[in-house]
């Protein structure tokens, strides 16, 4: 294998498949980078084994010439080392040369470097998808539905299945669901799925949170394909595998409440502001749990106390508040986050009692619903 | 105590005095942040014993009235509680109350804080230092000093001494010295020592750490009273003061070799990075070694080799190479933090042979130096 290649787009590359690398894995070859050169470009492949990342170097791109490629071949590179070395290369073009099978030499200016790679041919095959029944969605959509649900995954491996998101597909709609059983996130989309497939699967958040941050933000489609217990993120030059989770996803629809006995509707940002202040002196340890109540003339009370320190009692102007008044507590930590993935300016909370979840949407928009278990103090 | 005061004002002094406080103390009203209040303005102070920031917002400052002293008074609050509050106040202005005594309320908007205070009267005293032989410095000259020795102070407590960085002032200048043994930084410049005085003492590091922090970078002068045990800093409205460290420091002047047999000069930048790369590769947990040999028609290599990952050999054109052919191996790390610390793009290597310390100038300027001593192994 030999090659002379753009050291930049080639760092782009390697930083997209590192993503994949982990130090921790029981299988060694897997610390390493794949490199695979062919007369059109060159592949390197990343993988843990749950993710595994593929990113392809054209020969040739927008006229511009990436790769000369010399000889084709494959090494296996140490990651950790590779990315670093490239990071760092002087010069903008880089030869990458394989010499005795496995010894590899990089060359750029007058820095050598000669590294022990490892056998191409040892390195695990990527899962062989199918490529059938593909949906599409707009990639800064994609990030956007992760953003906005990713964050209520339940970290703990109690319940494997809820550190995933679900994500269920029926007539054309994608819904993504994340819950830790203390707070739920939903949020909805059209999808362009062929043959109207419906599915009903679990990706695990990591995956998730490693897509979104190699994909750019931009509004053109990306392929997904949903196996038995694989899914396939297919963007321009790069291919995105993630196991899926085992497991039945909780029927997450009988906790939404279909009724409200009190309605606020109140500005995003003032609301979030006077939760983190109030959440400063709310005890720690207990999810930073502050109390809500509805006062007279239109303005909601936000208070918390800590008997050593002290209190601190927030008056936040709504819009308008209908229906019963309503004393609650809550963790502030949940709120915060829920207002944060809403967009909008104005959001309306529906509670149905001080001991029943209540959720929170954007005005007008049913497409996005974060729902908040309150805590009893009152 | 009552006054209404500009947040951001507060803000800024809130995070200079933080810069003393320390969760960590045996002295529990140290955690808290003292706030005197007089006709004059609002006083702050942090202290963490070894530490004390002074730091006073006057009551009206260029026209603008900063503080509006309603009654005159003194109160210490949790520093950690109190500095998160002032940061996220909703308004820009702030009113702070004490009422019976030590309960302290702070009002933004329709934001209210209750705080448990402190008796101000129970708070330490700081050090009395008589002003007299003051030293006159530019603040970024100052600055510019400590970060070109404090990276070379010990980090381990076994030689307590070491930890600091050593002042000397003789003749209106002032050396600066630091070294953990193994290098050593020195940095000399002209200062206004009142009646000529002559001193020389230890400053610990972290001091110096933190009053660069604080200060901003300008030439006006800052002033400096150095006593028998502790060192007064006044800025613009900032007291620093800081213990100094007890022992003598080594006399440093002998190691530093007054002759070479080896001289290259060479592009800092094209050198750092050369030894950036090459550190890649060189054995973790040896400083990372790497070897340095002058090679024929004016060119430098620097090397390094871990038999399981690979190896890497870097060639950089130097300006002039004088003197004996030399190979010499030394921390890569040290070097790195030497050429980081001087100015100039070029600078002169001079080497007294491979097992004794050499020294790093810009070329042209004899008020820095850095010096490595070097390390075993070829």
């Amino acid at each position: 294998m030999r090659f002379i290649i753009q050291r930049d787009r080639l760092l782009q590359s390697v930083q997209d498949v590192m993503k994949a690398v982990t130090s921790r894995t029981t299988i060694p070859i897997l610390t390493g980078i794949k490199i695979v050169a062919t007369q059109d470009g060159v592949t390197l492949t990343g993988s843990d084994s749950d993710i595994s990342i593929e990113s392809f170097i054209p020969h040739e791109e927008a006229g511009n010439e990436n790769v000369e490629i010399k000889q084709t071949g494959a090494i296996v590179l140490q990651a950790r080392f590779f990315s670093e070395i490239v990071k760092k290369l002087p010069t903008a073009s880089v030869e990458i040369e394989v010499q005795n099978h496995l010894q590899t030499i990089i060359r750029s200016g007058k820095s050598e470097f000669n590294l022990n790679g490892l056998d191409a041919e040892e390195y695990p095959h990527l899962p062989q998808i199918e490529e059938e029944n593909i949906l599409r969605i707009p990639t800064d959509l994609l990030k956007t539905m992760i953003r906005q649900t990713i964050f209520a995954v339940s970290t703990s491996e109690t319940r494997p299945v809820l550190t995933g998101v679900n994500w269920r597909v029926e007539n054309n709609e994608l819904t993504c669901i994340a819950t830790d059983s203390h707070r739920l996130a939903l949020r909805k989309a059209k999808v362009d799925a062929e043959n109207n497939g419906n599915y009903n699967v679990v990706i695990p958040g990591k995956s998730l949170n490693e897509l979104s941050k190699i994909l750019d933000d931009h509004n053109e489609p990306i392929e997904i394909v949903i196996t038995e217990n694989q899914v396939l993120f297919k963007a321009k030059h790069l291919l995105f595998f993630s196991r899926l989770l085992e497991g039945n996803y909780p029927d997450t629809s009988r906790l939404i409440p279909d009724e409200s006995k009190t309605d606020v509707v109140i500005n995003t940002k003032d609301f979030l502001q006077a939760i983190d202040r109030a959440a400063l002196l709310a005890r720690d340890g207990r999810n930073n749990v502050v109390k809500f109540s509805t006062l007279e003339s239109s303005y909601v009370e936000i208070s918390s106390n800590t008997p050593e320190i002290g209190n601190v009692v927030e008056e936040v102007q709504t819009q308008t508040i209908e229906g019963e008044e309503l004393k609650i507590s809550f963790s502030a930590k949940y709120m915060m986050d829920a207002l944060k993935a809403l967009e909008g300016t104005e959001i309306k909370v529906s509670f149905t009692g001080a001991m029943r979840p209540f959720f929170i949407r954007p005005i007008n928009d049913e497409s996005i619903l974060q729902l908040i278990l309150p805590v009893r103090t009152y």
